[in-house]
């Protein structure tokens, strides 16, 4: 959508519809606006093909909530993280349509959907405790259009619940493996598969697994190459990663 | 190659030219094969895209010098990395072809070379210092197939040298950014780029750098969603990563 | 007004109205006060400038507000640091006229106002949620006499919400940059300005941010030349060096 | 040895040809002797099982020397970790059968040898770097009387090499797994397996390994119950505990 | 009990009353469950000589509750750790022979108990603060069979509280030292004993205690061979093992 | 007392009134008792001139009660360290006269208190903050016996306020110096006096202080000789030491 | 000399004798010139007042005079850092004047060079052993036109050797203070001046110094305010800072 | 001899014979000397009771000879630490009486002897490879005139060779406890004992010791209160203080 109206603009101005410093101040506008606190970035989308996306944490809900009326204002799409209940109930004054994801933490709406991809992300995680961090990632996800499968609690505890999966993680285009302890899970899973591994380490565990530190090491040094990390408990970055990747197989379709 | 291979003893099980004892046998010995002080892995080929290579540290020039020969002697491509001049002599004796990249500190000898792919990898590096980890990440992926454009010493203390480059960034499916000091450059490239970004912390610094660990920080902390991050140093494994990814477009090109 | 009643002490010990003893008595007195828990340094402004402030990290209402009489009563400024709502309330009993800054946490009271200095002080953000770090910083300035500016939320992740400042930039004497998550906003604004900055890491983030720590080593990593660093969070201390840089510039003007 | 050189003395004791004073003569001379640098813990073998070996780290070849002498006149069994060319140069002087493994560092000379268990220890490494400190455990419960098979460069990335060898693990009383990069093997194995493991973490690795750190905080944090770890590169210790381990099982055999 | 059904269905094969795929079918089932948010490892037991336990941390009560339910359906025997009132409140729902343990933060249901080792698993403290992770592994202990005494309080800054229990010390097949502050403890036991030693080190102390990293480093640095550590507060961890090495003894007794 | 104690017990022994038996009976008993969670070691005053004293930390008020009864009932000091008001409300139900330090969270009972030094203990903070441990350390030397002065709040960034006290300080025959922040202080006053140096790091602080980590670095760094550190916030143990450093200059005035 | 050339770049193109495609084809050869491995940055003298410098580490020989030849053609003013006597060799090749600062490890070809400051910049250090860095600075300092005093070996552990110089520091309009070990000089430091001091934390020291962190952590957390840091042994970051702010007091010269 | 010749300093001024101003000035060059690169404290002897010593990290040969030549000229005694052999070699020929310990890396040169104190230090270490610390903290206790007995490789792995030594323990006035790997003998010591123990960290060991981090967090943590700590090797810090305390008990001999 905001692409379009940018070509609305440049096609108005080569027809001369448009004169070059009107077309400037409408561009110069375009990028990001001022509201009291924030930059609201709305051509992020154009330049990276991620919407800008409000992370709650150092954010007063009043803030939280004036930046997404500006981005709702214009028509994009909205990716709230790190939300909790009260944020929800601030955000649903805006619009009734606003979807919440408890266990993601995330708040959404999306005003122009994109089309589904053909290709899938897959999601796996090691434990039960790190659903939330891989929830983030797949609405993330689906907010941004790509399909996806997840596959929970596989951990290499008991190794065979993930090789007797090889099947789905083949029909994968990219996987996001996620998990907390000690984090060996994505070395498994980028040893037996042939796409990219997103690995996010996650801060469940306890004692020297420092937060989150422990699988954070773990991962960035695994012996299986192909493997990339993302930032402690980050589901949205894997999320958006993800999303990147999976979009570069979904050419071959929309070309004629 | 191993596919083909594969194939083959598959057709001739089906055919019934070979049982299944001894399609097991043979299938048994695929995977990998034991030689003193290591269990070469034929078949990661198969399973990740990505034949195994053999990182010399910790490894006597005789131990990588019987696991080479053990790939070569079976057709497989060989990938040598962090290599120095006397393992160089050393595997040179195995085959004259071999090729020593000495910045790269690699060694490469390809057999089976893949067909070039459409979409190209860009490598850029923050600074001069950082280059022998852009070209290990090069020379990898020229190995596995991918196309490379590089843009090295465009890090952000002149920002503009990258700006003026965006075109170069415009064409990229997939961009590594390798950088040392603080490490900053990654972000300044997710936040352009609509393109997955495999971000290469470097030794290269002083003092609080701590051996990478500042820019390995800087990276995984990333606030342009859509970058990941692989060990410090780890050309090698950025350019895996890199080729899987760029891979994934090339599906288009192959369809009938 | 602390230098000018010095100077009185002085002229009267010059001019023989005042005995040497009784002026040691008076000065022995002046450098700090014995009051139950601390020893109010009241000449600290004298020697370097900048009066005691109260951090109220590790103190009890009770010893800041006894502190905070002190300091009034021989009629300094005040500045009160990290205070919240239930300080302020008990340091308004002292005097009406306190101001509260509660996105700063600062209380202040300003018994002699300096002159406002012509040059000027630019404090940027990456984000919004460093904001409370940077009206810190802008609170110091302004209660010690510099002229403030601010540009909040321009972070790397839209290097041209930046860029587009740089007319704002090029009329700073000095520069402060608050910035979480990854940091990087420092190095940039570095290579941009010919003037002094001061980089401020905070805590703002989250996994392998480690409460700061992350932005900390790459500001101090920082590959441009002239950019120095204060503790996480310390906005009162890059408010302090800002202003004590940017008197360095005012000499012009108060010289006939 | 040791053992029966005491019962000896008491039975001496006991038949009245040795008086008690006598005893405590001789007694007190038993736990440790003093010479230069050293006190040689003569009866740690009494108390631990295990004889006092001597690690070179810090000591000088002077030193090693004495103290491997002050050993072999007593009769005991030594042995000598993290030894070079050079130190068994000079403890071959001492006695002509000293036995050097340079691969793992290590030189013994088994005056009084152990009947072997019937209990097997299983020794396995995730890479071929990892040998050297496999092998420190090899030769250690050996020395010990323990019983040894090794499984090498059965890593994670190539996961089916270790599955492939269940049959092997099943016949192990003890296990030790050492891993080096992000030393995921151990929790694998922990999996899969009824017997105690005990993770080594080694140094091999570069960038964020950390020297080892990174694999021990991977096997500290392990998933699977049943995993114990020692130093990095503590090949030694390893071999110990599994040999204390290892001999629980054989009073099965030599009870009547 | 797991094992028996297990005989039943191939014995069941192997007389031609159940055919292969069925057999194929009901142990596909055999080894875990998908219930939401867990697989559940029923199969664990056989592996690994552990069930599965339930470890409460970041999973929500209904989770735990669910997973508890499935394992008790099946007949197996109940271990959650970690686990607050509240979560047993909900447990005593499913049935009413749940048993608390408030100290060892744990709840147990066993619905076929082990028969009693005659080897002696020993438990020491080295503060009457580190009492909570030493009942986890007695707790563990017991519940998996294996027979426990415990010495509590017999820190090193009083070390002949110790030296008196050398008999209990004695009489012990395994010992686990529970200890927080400095964790000398380990190394003194390591030094008087025969038995194989785990270390648990817990986050009791302050200030550069680091919440058990101190301890943790002492441990696994300590100079006596045959000691091994488990993660920081690892009170369950140290139990499995603990009764790993215990039941190795055993076999003796079970020999015709 | 419980010297006198010991030597009645030895002295019945001389005199026949005690046969060795009761006597081993009696001191079996003498050093320390079991009640459920602990031991307490009587005799430690004895063997350190310390008695035991109560930390607070992962004890239930209830441990702490029944610890403390044990050891009034035997004549002893009581010294309770990190105490709060409730675990004072709870142990004044014991005895009337046990006193409360709320500042330096301490609740002590003297049942027999030791002659005050002649030797002077100083303890200096460098700020407000600072002050609750400084009294730890304080109330500690005067519950020994220990003579003490007290300098608040003299920081380095106004270094004439220590300067000012050189008297105090030259009067001290040890000197505690308590300090949060950088701890530049404990590095001054090592400078400027013959005495030794204990010196406390503390909390206080923020950003990176790390709890108490910088300070504690500093002081361990400290460029004068004749420093030494005790843990982050160890009042207690800084007391402890400086008393028994005091003492030594003591037995002057002791011998006849 | 740059400046210079720009201008009369754009006055030609305002006279009409430049066209504007030739003054873009100038201007974009202006900011950067490509040669192999590196992007000479010849206009950050115009945006930030400092040259381009070249830092050594990670660049080989034949790499910095590439770098610097291209430099040196254009009339840039030339500073190598870290440089050692082989690279001095190498560049003298280039220009025999070339100079040479061995302790500061610097080299250095001022083409052009500018008026010396009015104002003072003082450099201290704490030890003898700081020196190198300091000399770095002071080097980097007159480079660039400041005019600099040293005051070296003034350590806090004699810190009237500092209070001695109290004039000379009156003097300065900006300090540099460059100290190891625990780095507390530069806390005095700013607790006596009225200028901004610059904190450069050095690697000199040993064991928990961890080569500089130690220091680095006592500058951060300062109590003095108005001190900021540069990274470890970072004494041109400290030169080019100091410089910047001493050159905002030299406006009041060249004003008329 | 330094106070000596203070004394006759003001006495002639006492008695007429100097003038004030005559006075000032020979005091005024007292207490440092400025010689190239340093600035040498001669009066720190008269502050702190220790002469200044030369740490040779960081400073050239030709640095620390000419550091040297200046004490010795006026008659200081003169320790050098961390010294080599060449080191040694230099200073010989400013005085052929030089001492040299190699062991324990250092230099004297006592030109006034100060009397033997009855006092006893006691240096304990741990192992035979941190005998060189030791040697450091012996050497200078000898120098500043502290008796010194020493108990070398008692370490905790056989705890009985310290027990045995109680006596000596009991005879001592301070104790150092010197040791590397886990460092746990500190604790030990200072449960057993009533004088003050300082205890000194090394760097002996490997892997996870961190070069003698593991080891200081032991010990600073020690449970047993009246332990303060050093910096890691610092036996020179450790013998200064060990003599401070020392010096304490020896007035009751000098009173008449």
């Amino acid at each position: 959508m905001v692409k379009k109206r940018l070509k609305d603009i440049l096609e108005r101005v080569n027809s001369g519809h448009l004169s070059v410093a009107q077309a400037m101040e409408e561009l110069r506008f375009f990028p990001y606006e001022r509201i009291p606190h924030a930059r609201v970035d709305h051509h992020r989308f154009m330049r990276t093909g991620i919407p800008e996306a409000i992370l709650c944490i150092g954010k007063s809900i009043d803030q939280v909530k004036s930046i997404a009326q500006n981005i709702l204002k214009r028509g994009g799409n909205l990716l709230v993280t790190r939300a909790d209940e009260a944020t929800y109930q601030a955000l649903k004054d805006l619009d009734e349509r606003m979807c919440h994801y408890p266990v993601a933490r995330m708040i959404t709406l999306i005003q122009e959907p994109c089309a589904e991809t053909e290709g899938l992300v897959v999601i796996i995680t090691a434990g039960t405790g790190d659903i939330p961090v891989a929830e983030e990632a797949k609405v993330t996800c689906n907010a941004l259009g790509s399909r996806v499968d997840t596959l929970y609690d596989v951990g290499v505890a008991g190794i065979h619940r993930l090789l007797d999966e090889e099947q789905m993680l083949s029909r994968a285009r990219v996987i996001c493996v996620v998990a907390g302890m000690e984090g060996a899970l994505a070395s498994i899973v980028g040893g037996i598969t042939e796409c990219p591994v997103i690995a996010v380490p996650t801060s469940i565990g306890y004692g020297a697994q420092f937060q989150g530190l422990a699988a954070l090491l773990t991962m960035i040094n695994s012996c299986a190459p192909g493997v990339a990390v993302v930032n402690i408990d980050n589901g949205f970055g894997a999320g958006c990663l993800a999303h990147k990747i999976n979009r570069i197989g979904e050419a071959r379709r929309t070309a004629p």
